[in-house]
């Protein structure tokens, strides 16, 4: 007897199984088949890497999730990777180190040492691009356009818009004159939208009335396109810096709401990656479900710790979830089960056919399994001297 | 100053940038391409493991190349794969658990604490197939085909194979009656065709005459498929075991030596994968190369360990090593430059030049590079109204 439990898996580590592993890999084709078209070329990040290139700068925050090896060959600490974003980073700085527009995109798995929520996985599939060298809207704009392609393409038949920008929060709280302590005591509030607390916050810190009144209704302004207007007219004396963070993210988001599969929801006081981001945020949804599918944004200063501070913006999602809340459009497999026999014109009737893309189970002598059970609808037959393809 | 040796990659661990990344991931297609109209489906194994699951049974030579984690969730060791066939075979045998004959393959990047041969690689991209539940030698050889369609589909121009079968030294060895000290010796001393080492073994073994003449004749029993009618006459009187070996190798080998690409070598001394193999064992080799670019062969014991015995063939390759020694036939990346502009005409040409598989970079407002940096070598441009392709 064995023990079968013996081979389980860790927690929230997956493997994928025919048919599943099957359409994992045709929307990983599609999907980079798609970045193609947009201009994004593929990169490879390895799997390890020495521990202060994984957790310099960017990676910081991935110190606890990150495995640790020690390399043999040079007693150094390793990371496995937790995330590829500080890696794509890095290669687009210190290896391309190109002056024009950069694009790249990326597929591949991340390990985690702890799930991010209870029950979830440790070793996402991480998938997303990265544009680097260009400071303006467009380029925010082209990624989240492609975010939302990539959900589509993936199979969701619905995609829930969550849209904000630190320079708003940053230059009232600038302009608020606030410090450290109080602000980010308020960043928490507004997070949670308590605002009683967030009222008592800015009582406390004695703040001019304009100011105090702007920050308090940092807290309602999330909802439709509408909120940008009521901003402008709510904040209007907030200044320069949240004038133009205002207008920048009117012009990110652009046309994407317009897609009948979009629904664009703003938060003004959404401040998802508040401490590295540095402009436009954004994050996709599903209803029912309170974590993000995907997200990005603009995050200028990732890679000047790789000696390369050039603008960044991008996303990332986690293909396997996503696929686990889209529809499968994959059809029941089919399949040719030919016979075994030593026959030339046999072998040369299953190469063409397998030419054609046609799948083709050859028979072994003695097996177990008609061709129903190896998967097979159809199968190649000896008629009248000719092998041909017939119904079962 | 940025010191960019600080960026370095571990010794053997390799990143992959454009255009390689992007070559790699149309051969992985091609290649999940052909081995789906063969039959075989796709499993996508962890990356870590228990320690125990991964260094079970085959994975027993595994241990010291084999990265070693704590999973904090629960406090066991894990090991980050360093193969994935023992993986593949407990997928068969705990998780598929199928009576009829199973072909699944797989394909991704395993890691190793230590490089292979001085200066290699500690990340090989490994790829391979493993058909379960049949012993003949049609499934031997329909791995074997499968083989060599691999290197041809991934750019090889010539495919050097080296077939043996571990029955036939095995067989003689116990017809003989060795101990295993000297049938150790005697293995070694074969591996290197070290004739001299050869006859003082066998001398000091005492053996009958006929035994000694047949382990003896196995150093010179190497070449073409000649070599298989030779050793019918040289190993006459070696018995049922060894006639059934040199019976089933020469029905494995069957018209895989017709192929004008492949040329195919027997070498019946050749031992590879002695201690676990159970049947024919083949390699794939380029000249001036000494290490095999593939290899498989007969494991019928493999998942034993998982609690089921049941007959198991396949072959593995590192995806990577393979196209470093393949001819490359992507042509130069193509393109179509796009302007920025907000006009809903624009984005609806550049949507459809990418539904129908162009590349379109669309220009950022201030970017550095013309459309020959971004990698195009045409553009969109608006004649008397309507947006065009052209050349530059």
């Amino acid at each position: 007897m064995v023990d079968t439990d013996r081979w389980l898996l860790p927690e929230g580590i997956e493997e994928l199984l025919p048919p599943e592993a099957e359409r994992l890999e045709r929307v990983r084709r599609r999907l980079l088949e798609l970045y193609r078209t947009w201009g994004y070329r593929q990169v490879i990040p390895p799997f390890i890497e020495y521990l202060d290139s994984l957790l310099t700068g960017a990676g910081n925050d991935l110190d606890l999730e990150t495995f640790k090896l020690t390399d043999q060959l040079s007693g150094r600490l390793m990371g496995v990777r937790a995330d590829m974003t500080p890696q794509v980073a890095r290669i687009d700085a210190s290896q391309l180190q190109r002056e024009e527009p950069t694009r790249l995109c990326y597929l591949g798995t991340v390990l985690r040492t702890r799930p991010a929520s209870h029950g979830g996985t440790r070793s996402p599939m991480q998938v997303g691009v990265e544009l680097y060298g260009h400071a303006g809207p467009e380029s925010d704009r082209e990624v989240l356009a492609l975010m939302v392609e990539t959900l589509l393409e993936a199979g969701l038949g619905r995609v829930y818009l969550d849209l904000g920008h630190v320079g708003i929060f940053r230059g009232l709280a600038r302009r608020a004159g606030l410090d450290a302590d109080t602000e980010n005591r308020l960043f928490d509030a507004l997070q949670r939208k308590a605002k009683p607390e967030i009222t008592e916050i800015l009582a406390t810190a004695e703040l001019e009335k304009t100011a105090a009144d702007a920050l308090l209704a940092l807290a309602d302004l999330n909802g439709g396109p509408e909120i940008l207007e009521e901003a402008r007219e709510a904040l209007a004396g907030a200044g320069d810096e949240v004038n133009a963070a205002l207008d920048n993210l009117r012009r990110v988001a652009g046309a994407v709401g317009q897609r009948a599969e979009v629904s664009v929801h703003f938060d003004l006081a959404e401040l998802r990656g508040y401490h590295y981001h540095t402009g436009v945020v954004f994050a996709a949804f599903v209803p029912g479900r309170g974590q993000a599918i995907a997200q990005g944004g603009r995050y200028d200063g990732i890679a000047r710790v790789f000696g390369r501070d050039r603008p960044a913006t991008g996303f990332s999602a986690d293909l396997r979830e996503v696929l686990s809340l889209a529809s499968d459009d994959s059809g029941p497999i089919r399949g040719i089960f030919a016979p075994c026999a030593d026959d030339a014109a046999l072998d040369a009737a299953i190469a063409e056919l397998r030419r054609n893309g046609e799948r083709v189970v050859q028979a072994l002598p003695g097996q177990q399994g008609a061709a129903a059970d190896m998967d097979c609808d159809r199968q190649l037959a000896e008629r009248e001297g000719r092998w041909q393809v017939e119904g079962l």
